[in-house]
């Protein structure tokens, strides 16, 4: 096929019949981007942005699970960018979803763009406060801070949400006191926290946060999401989320 | 009894025979303040001081759980300040207990005071920002911000506590936002977080945070406490706690 490379996959969403394209050996989706795409209220006609996406899987879980009208994935490795806007060719989902190559922190950039209603991220998590990631590898890029800080992604989703947007995010629990206190500094309020555990007994290791620009202060704990059951068998909701549930 | 006055119980902490003293018909010590007493990590010989203290049940928890070397509580309402020396005495604890009438707004009085190790504090949790609440009612002054706020409550624990000193509140999940940018403005850095479910299907209603003064960033989440079981009863960990366990 024309649309794939040789070191690519084609993997079937199980979604409406999405496909998407991701490297055989690099950054595949995982739990969060699955758990990230069915966090957010989304409603018809909805604009979705979605930053740091890499291959736009949370995008295309989103064109498949609501009626936004537009999706676009925001992504500053260009070979991600164009794979993901072949995966889009492949889907015939022109007509709804693009991704952009650029830089998050191009604030210029980002002010062209057309505000948007849900902003959603799930971006690097762990600090890079050591010498020892590289900065050319394209893991590193995703998993630590050597493109963008969490500052970086809250004055993105602030830049680009209408007023009362929704910003979504999936980070680590043990970044919660950062994430609450540069949400706050750049008025994007704090208003649902998701707790994600491995199994009822274990601590959270994920949290997903909904705040929303110049929100009221009113914040809302759900309750939390076990991936794990007892018997060591996924939980019904995770079931639910993969489209698993009879 | 000559202690003990004719509106006041006398209730066994079922802990090494301590008694505490409470009004029959006004604030009477509930889950709370047993979570928040047995939270704290507290060695041989330490200081403790305890805020918003009450009838002084935490202080009398620690007392009864742990080697502290001195423990003080300190209180704005005066009969219960009087009513927690009462119980000193009952216990033989004068050597290690005393409770002292004071605003904890008063920065000079704190500053008098011999530094501790620990601060704990179970403070009015909620915002005072309506008209309905009277400032002469001794239960709106336990529950409500009318005599001090959660900012007022930080910085406290702040000149209070010694170098590294820990601190260690108990509040509602809703206010975590406040919680955690309140307590890095005042540089007492949030390091465990534990959540209370009222089951394990259910949201979080009480949270249990330990900082640290000019402590460094790393927060660290504790596996959830649910109080009831899958069958309503208790789980044994609050069996445990209350010293129910065989």
């Amino acid at each position: 096929m024309d649309l794939l490379n040789k070191d690519e996959t084609l993997d079937d969403l199980q979604l409406k019949g999405i496909k998407i394209i991701q490297k055989e050996n690099a950054f595949r989706f995982g739990i969060d981007a699955v758990l990230l795409a069915n966090f957010p209220k989304i409603k018809k006609n909805m604009r979705v942005i979605d930053l740091c996406t890499g291959t736009g899987i949370v995008p295309f879980i989103v064109a498949g699970k609501t009626e936004a009208a537009t999706i676009t994935g925001i992504e500053i490795q260009e070979e991600f960018v164009e794979m993901a806007n072949r995966s889009v060719k492949l889907n015939n989902l022109e007509d709804r979803m693009n991704f952009i190559h650029g830089d998050l922190k191009d604030i210029k950039l980002l002010k062209s763009m057309e505000k948007a209603n849900v902003v959603t991220v799930n971006p690097p998590y762990k600090l890079c406060n050591n010498g020892i990631v590289n900065p050319n590898d394209k893991l590193a890029i995703a998993r630590h801070e050597v493109c963008c800080t969490l500052e970086d992604v809250i004055i993105a989703a602030r830049v680009l949400l209408k007023d009362n947007g929704r910003f979504y995010m999936i980070h680590r629990p043990e970044r919660l006191a950062d994430i609450l206190c540069i949400m706050r500094k750049h008025k994007i309020e704090p208003k649902v926290i998701k707790m994600i555990h491995p199994n009822s007994k274990k601590a959270p290791n994920i949290v997903l946060i909904e705040g929303q620009r110049d929100g009221g202060a009113f914040l809302k704990f759900e309750p939390p999401l076990y991936v794990y059951n007892d018997e060591g068998g996924f939980t019904e909701e995770i079931d639910k989320i993969y489209g698993r549930d009879k």
